[in-house]
């Protein structure tokens, strides 16, 4: 039997995830949601991974959430039997596809217009089978969704008569940091429902910066957060977690070292993207606290090093990246790791399921 | 025979490429280098395709270059024959699969440091088959690089030393806009090299932003521009071509409208990324100069919209990336175009190729 395998066999850059902490913060989130009586729906986003889905299923997810239909593809043919679509469904050929997964396993949509609300209702027509649709409401994003409670009454109606749909509640993404405004917003569309005899069984929010006051909304019954799973540096920022937390890092080379504090990186943007959140820096380095990834280029990432960084060229670092969704979207593969010992490499199967 | 493709075929996002486009372009580099007597080596890291590789050198390109192995040795297959790798190729695995490649293929490569030289030397040893190594300077981009000439001079001697090795020349990324003074640093490396008797038979230089004051250098032998290929908002900015001559666009839908000067695309960062290179805004609509790209989360692109900005759900958009060469590593395929037609599609091979 060959020995295990270790981050010293990696090549670089690569991404990797710690399983030991992946699924402490998978645990602690269940636990909080099952305390204050909401259903989890976690995001797939951040891992993107059937591993992870089946675990947050098995733990007690109510089911997931996916952002586009190539990717609710991926996790029903991994065997994930419900799943949330929070988008707008737009195009013949989209269309059908959703037709095609509602045969398959328990669907829900969102809509914020008419004209995703007519595009569905002329796909799916069967009184018998109808398709559960949310209308998506603007707390406060400034994104997708409909601005106050009459639009979503309106909306609410129009699902409401369509033979193959259903009007199954409201689903939000709030601003971070606005999900008391968000609850207000959304509490007064129930009650406007209710008032016209709609009932509202599931409310629906999400985003990992506020999930741990998501127990405190008196009328949000489902919660969907996505990084939680793995966490970044801007969440430990916003104060959902520490770094010691951080499930993902990026194991990266040092390949130069131009001058006494500058150091370069074989994990440019195309390792680590060029999200800021509104942070200083593209990453820090675990356990060299003042070294910061202060520029990327594609394949280099420029490190500024204070007195006591003492990198040295081809010494392996792990970076804490800024955002971890987008980093895994960049990889083939991630290594899932338990200290220093890599446990399975597996394809990142919903990586670039753009449509 | 069935019609032919055309867009409205094609589901959204999708990156579309002008192949007219991108072919005037492909053809005035070329044309220009001839003319000022520079040898042309495309850097391939804005298509990553070998059809597009091998067009470059049929039309008269030295060769290409790649920025990782994983590019190189995709290339390789495709029967690419000349390969510059300008990077500090470090560690025991990416050595031997640099020694494998040097067997099939021309290869030359970069080092800054004596680590990296090192490295190279112990790997490549036979004197019969050398491998051609550059000394990478930093002119001012503040990356990798030697600082002063006398360092270049000092690992050109040690390149010269190593029997596999053999010294080839001084390559250099300058920075945006400062051609001159990199032209100045490497005619001071040339003559202290020459003084010493090392002759610098290749100065290659790169950087569509400057490419078409390259013919102005006295110094500089080769040039390695990328994204002069397909274009993008930052080079028609930097006023190196206009959006006509843009090959690159990012097909959108329209997926909903909350607001009159609000639209939602189905593109978010996972299609046209978070770079803004120093813009306002992550993308032009073609076609609707009043509306400009203003934010993006992973899958949503908000759209400001002017008064004239009369874009409604469902309409589909071509966006103007600020960066093409990020965008072609998000999709697993890219679909040539020319007018309306979609006259094939094909997969990005060298996409995610990170190591």
């Amino acid at each position: 039997m060959s020995a295990p395998k270790t981050l010293d066999d990696l090549e670089t850059p690569c991404v990797l995830i710690d399983i030991d902490r992946a699924t402490a913060n998978l645990v602690r989130a269940q636990e909080y949601a099952d305390k204050h009586g909401k259903q989890l729906r976690p995001h797939i986003k951040t891992h993107k991974l059937p591993y992870w889905a089946k675990k947050q299923v098995e733990a007690g997810a109510v089911g997931i959430t996916c952002q586009k239909i190539g990717e609710a593809e991926v996790m029903a043919d991994a065997g994930i039997r419900d799943i949330f679509l929070p988008y707008n469904i737009i195009g013949k050929q989209k269309l059908a596809r959703l037709l095609a997964l509602h045969g398959r396993i328990t669907l829900t949509v969102t809509a914020d217009s008419r004209e995703t609300i007519q595009g569905l209702s002329e796909t799916f027509t069967d009184p018998s089978h109808k398709l559960n649709v949310l209308v998506e409401c603007d707390t406060g994003m400034g994104r997708c969704g409909v601005q106050d409670a009459e639009q979503a009454l309106a909306l609410a109606k129009v699902i409401t008569a369509a033979p193959g749909l259903s009007f199954g509640g409201l689903m939000t993404y709030p601003a971070a940091g606005k999900a008391a405004e968000a609850n207000v917003w959304l509490k007064r569309a129930r009650d406007l429902l209710a008032e016209s005899g709609i009932a509202c069984e599931r409310i629906s929010s999400g985003g990992t910066p506020d999930m741990w006051h998501a127990g405190e909304s008196d009328v949000v019954t489902e919660y969907r957060p996505g990084t939680y799973l793995y966490l970044d540096r801007s969440q430990v920022a916003a104060g959902v977690g520490t770094n010691d937390d951080c499930a993902l890092t990026v194991l990266a080379t040092v390949v130069s070292k131009p001058t006494a504090t500058r150091a370069i990186l074989d994990s440019g943007s195309k390792a680590l993207t060029s999200d800021t959140l509104g942070m200083t820096g593209f990453g820090e380095i675990v356990g060299v606290p003042d070294a910061l990834v202060i520029g990327l280029s594609e394949e280099h990432g420029t490190v500024a090093l204070g007195e006591q960084g003492s990198l040295a060229i081809g010494d392996r670092v792990r970076i804490l990246p800024n955002h971890a969704c987008v980093v895994t979207n960049l990889f083939d593969e991630v290594h899932l790791v338990s200290g220093n010992e890599v446990i399975e490499t597996v394809p990142v199967a919903a990586r670039g399921r753009v449509t």
